[in-house]
């Protein structure tokens, strides 16, 4: 598997999988305090999903949480994503040029280690986050949604390919199963790219049946899993706790 | 998912998945105290693998220690299986129709619910140890071991079929991956087969790979999952205690 590396340093000293918890608070001081609860629980990574946040549409509103977020988060990296609308974002909304324009400033700021932004965008834009992102050392995820259905696997393999392509540093592929076969075709189709993909990969299966990839989908080949520290972000994450009791029966199974 | 049923009643009022802990003594002795460290565990079933016991090509001293098992694990059912060697079984020896009329001899004597016996042996054999179990309403899985690859998925799936075409009441199929492929084959084969065969099925990959299976098999189709309560009958098997973590927070996330 293709861990993730920040500035040249392997995140959490090479851990396998990444724990990444979303931040989901509306305001300021819902984010401060979130972030705070979640910190205590060791968390690897942060995401904060600014499409929640009632400020968004205001350069300075997210710059100010960035900066606090920086502050507060000390050494541990933060993910700065505005999850678009179409891709199951929230209905907090800005113009895309603006939002383009938010995360240019975010780059800008030494804020965030890394920005996720959708293929499904215009390749333009796309590549407007690519450049103001690799121009000050900020790592880019390029992400694909399905809140709807699971894509065949070889479309789920393209997807990966894509991000590769469109210059992504690390490529996301989130979907959801209608039946089990789903799950297994999302999980076959990582292990895939993981063999055949020169970037590092996340991936998930969400709802109910998806939280097993959740759980397991770093044995085939995703760098990163979601879990809960106060609020959750998509449907099947589970409680951070919960989710590295599993791991770590995971781990110590697959070391024998 | 198809429940295992003895004598009419679901075993264990029904939970899924069932586990099942193997008895591995080489004596009597060790067998005794093997089952009180197992039962402690509180396992839904037991199985005695007879093919590690030093008595077993002496119909007497098999009959011996199957009454002790009956007595001393009360309600819980026991599965007798004597694993033949070609199919990963113990090197104690006896010949097949000493076996054979092992069978019949535990059968009768009502000291155990379900006997386990391998597809592998001709058909004569197979059906003889099917007469005497359903004469004397003991249940009986037909199985099929590879301890060297795991099949194409289609083959898997044969395999299945082929357990229920021979008479069993439950299939069961245990398979070496060889990459993390095999264990997606394997999960999806036990899936197509849980909508396809009629009677329950119990799967497993083995090895480390395959001890997602075992936490997670049962999700796709597999009724039984085994587990170590004292001494390991397969590679890949976890702690009963292990499992049962796992299985409790899976079980949480697909109900949610």
């Amino acid at each position: 598997m293709r861990r993730i590396t920040l500035r040249g340093q392997p995140v959490a000293g090479g851990k396998v999988p990444l724990v990444c918890t979303p931040l989901v608070g509306r305001t300021r001081e819902a984010i401060r305090s979130e972030l705070e609860a979640v910190l205590a629980k060791g968390p690897d990574l942060v995401e904060w999903r600014a499409d929640f946040f009632e400020g968004l549409a205001e350069v300075d509103e997210v710059l100010a949480v960035a900066r606090l977020l920086r502050q507060a988060a000390g050494p541990r990296p933060i993910v700065f994503t505005r999850r678009a609308r179409h891709e199951g974002g929230e209905a907090v909304s800005a113009p895309e040029e603006r939002v383009v324009e938010i995360y240019r400033a975010v780059c800008e700021s030494g804020s965030c280690d890394v920005v996720d932004y959708e293929l499904s965008h215009p390749p333009e834009r796309f590549a407007e986050v690519r450049r103001a992102s690799r121009e000050h050392g900020v790592a880019m995820i390029g992400s694909h949604h399905d809140f709807a259905a699971t894509p065949p696997a070889e479309e789920l393999f393209a997807r990966f390919q894509a991000a590769e392509r469109a210059g992504a540093d690390i490529a996301k592929v989130a979907v959801m199963p209608r039946r089990l076969d789903d799950v297994l075709a999302l999980l076959g189709a990582t292990l895939e790219a993981s063999r055949e993909v020169s970037i590092p990969l996340i991936s998930m299966s969400m709802g109910a049946y998806g939280s097993l990839t959740r759980m397991f989908g770093w044995v085939f080949g995703s760098a990163v899993t979601f879990a809960v520290g106060q609020g959750s972000s998509a449907p099947g994450q589970l409680a951070i706790e919960d989710l590295n009791r599993v791991v770590e029966v995971v781990r110590r199974a697959l070391s024998e």
